[in-house]
């Protein structure tokens, strides 16, 4: 570690690793325990961190365990998707307060959704004064250098929308926007199913289709910020024709959009099922949720489309695996949290048949359990990552390592 | 740089770098200047590093660069394709000192190949005492973590052979047996199109289909060493049964032996071509070379058998940039070097149709300009860095380094 960077690299540590002693604060950083010391005893009086729980003896001293003061902010998570906004506040160490869900009325228009935003988040502002910043976890193209949305396939009027600078400057808090796909994966490493993997890609299967690709621990952007578009690699070169231009994009056939749109036109064509009967009484008002529960009670029709969807997200997993031949397969979303038995079964099936026997058989894929609130969570992480490093920043800008150092024997 | 592996840490560096200043090697490694000197002495005079040329002066002193003795030790390259055997002999700096080009001989057995492999190395070592080990480019799947072939997909008699530990025992000097797309990947990164690139891949199109992806200037290798297995990422959900399991893989429909056999088919078919006539008497004789010859003359069936191939290969590349976005893909093997016109030009139309067009405007797709040699120079290259690792541990434990580590004011 940098010396100019100790600050920003301790708390990154700190809170990276949630609690840990100052013992092995030392170790991972290789400065001097008594600096670490000093460092912590300043953090501790400026209410940054707390002592809390003991490390397990190990026939020595017990140690005592350092955390963030999770009052030290609050944050607000938001997940605007395409059907549902949801809207959370976390604490410093990312603990849900509190949840909110509502229709996100995107066919309303930009502005409309816009000004929803907005409202949501001045409520949460007059309800809690601890908050400090706003993660924004949208399912559009995010164009991650500067947090706006270059596009929001299936949804008019979303090109080129600065959020990320709009919101910020509205409220005048450190905001960050984030592909939904990534701000989930990050709530998977921090929390989830992500935790000590190195090598893992987490799918955000939802109304569209995106992963996050972790590579060495690390989450890979690319070259351009735009990794991770699994719903737009084909899986039929003749296909249908994609809202990106391509043919035979997965998301064509699997997404939770295309499923909707399969069983719908099936019951307009007058296919049997008991969608009907039961409890749709328009077709406008299928969801996702009504078709996943028609196929558990073994509606044969709604059966059948989860099952292809799955067969082809399996497909298109597997020429991914063949890729990049990761550990862990995160899948995080609506799809499989609604269609968890239909759905990820056949995707199982036919990813395990097309991958590489040597590629998978070492493989685990399994289910996000951060639940809906995963996409929001990652949103307000990332940010909380923010303010803690304009944080250190300022401190390191006010003198508070110059002091430190001076007592430092290794500077 | 931690302290340990400061002579393998700083070897390494000069090792990448070709040629560098001992300031700068100062200021890359953080080590003091003094040490710098010192450790530089010691290597120069046990032959390790040469002064050569001078950098360019910035109106201080001239600064002397630092290479390593090209003699310090040569050797065997070789790539074991499925048609060719290519044995090359390098210096310590991958300058090829010999080529040699024969048939490979598959079809004759495992035994027979092996046999060839024993005979053109033994000729090596023979005529050039100076050799101090052996890389191998192999085509077929291979375990990167102890150079077996796990599997050679089209040649009989290829599972699980420990070729690595085969040849090395066999000769007794450090060998190494690697993916030739991998080999192929880091010829480029040290002297080709991936110089100073992060994020990039090199395909390797010949008889087969790899690919050798470069995360953050590092080879990628995925969990179980098996990532880049481009050719076994299906195009078409339903289509035609590949070796690997999978269906519509596009190894499947645009390899080399793919291109040859849709070929072969069409002429036993009837189909109207010069090349019955012009070249191959025999159709068992039909080559890449001389399909692609014909399509330069206007053939129209070859034409349209490469054009097909190389929009195929474009999808499947499109399908890897929306995952992957690189900077840059390089392509390499036979097929773009003999098939360049019709093929590529077709490959890229595809690709930039297909793909994201925020991922493709900025992409540079380049062909490699190394050779037939280059996957055989990769495989040198693996090699030499792997010779060196040994040196600097050898001389480590010697002490040369405690020694050195006396002067050394940080120490």
């Amino acid at each position: 570690m940098k010396k100019k960077a100790d600050l920003a690299g301790l708390t990154a540590l700190i809170y990276s690793e949630r609690q840990i002693s100052r013992a092995r604060l030392a170790e991972k950083t290789q400065l001097a325990p008594s600096y670490i010391t000093l460092l912590v005893r300043r953090l501790q009086q400026k209410g940054w961190l707390f002592e809390g729980e003991h490390a397990p003896s190990k026939g020595g001293r017990r140690r005592v365990l350092l955390h963030f003061n999770p009052d030290l902010a609050h944050v607000i998570g938001i997940q605007l998707g395409r059907v549902y906004l949801r809207v959370i506040v976390t604490d410093f160490l990312g603990k849900v307060l509190s949840f909110k869900k509502l229709p996100s009325e995107t066919r309303e228009g930009q502005a409309h959704v816009l000004e929803l935003l907005r409202r949501e988040i001045g409520d949460c502002l007059a309800r809690d004064p601890a908050i400090r910043g706003i993660g924004i976890a949208h399912s559009g193209m995010i164009d991650h250098a500067n947090g706006s949305v270059i596009l929001w396939p299936r949804v008019q009027g979303w090109r080129d929308v600065p959020l990320q600078e709009t919101i910020g400057r509205e409220f005048g808090l450190p905001t960050i926007v984030e592909d939904s796909a990534r701000t989930l994966a990050i709530a998977e490493q921090f929390f989830g199913q992500g935790k000590g993997q190195s090598d893992f890609v987490c799918v955000h299967a939802g109304v569209g289709l995106g992963a996050a690709i972790f590579i060495d621990g690390e989450l890979y952007h690319g070259h351009d910020g735009m990794a991770g578009e699994l719903g737009h690699t084909s899986i039929d070169e003749d296909g249908d024709l994609c809202v990106c231009g391509n043919r035979g994009c997965l998301e064509v056939y699997a997404s939770g959009s295309a499923i909707v749109d399969r069983v719908r036109k099936a019951l307009e064509q007058g296919v049997a099922s008991t969608l009907i009967a039961t409890a749709v009484e328009r077709v406008e008002n299928l969801s996702l949720e009504l078709i996943a529960a028609a196929a558990e009670n073994h509606d044969r029709m709604c059966e059948t489309v989860l099952e292809e969807a799955g067969t082809r997200i399996g497909m298109a997993l597997a020429n991914m695996v063949n890729l990049l031949n990761p550990s862990r397969i995160i899948l995080g979303g609506a799809l499989p949290r609604v269609a968890q038995k239909t759905l990820v079964d056949s995707l199982l099936r036919s990813l395990r048949s097309r991958a590489f026997s040597r590629a998978v058989s070492r493989l685990e894929v399994v289910i996000s359990e951060l639940g809906e609130e995963g996409p929001a969570v990652g949103a307000s992480l990332i940010t909380i990552k923010q303010i803690l490093h304009d944080l250190c920043i300022a401190e390191e800008a006010g003198g508070l390592c110059s002091q430190a150092k001076l007592s430092n024997p290794e500077s």
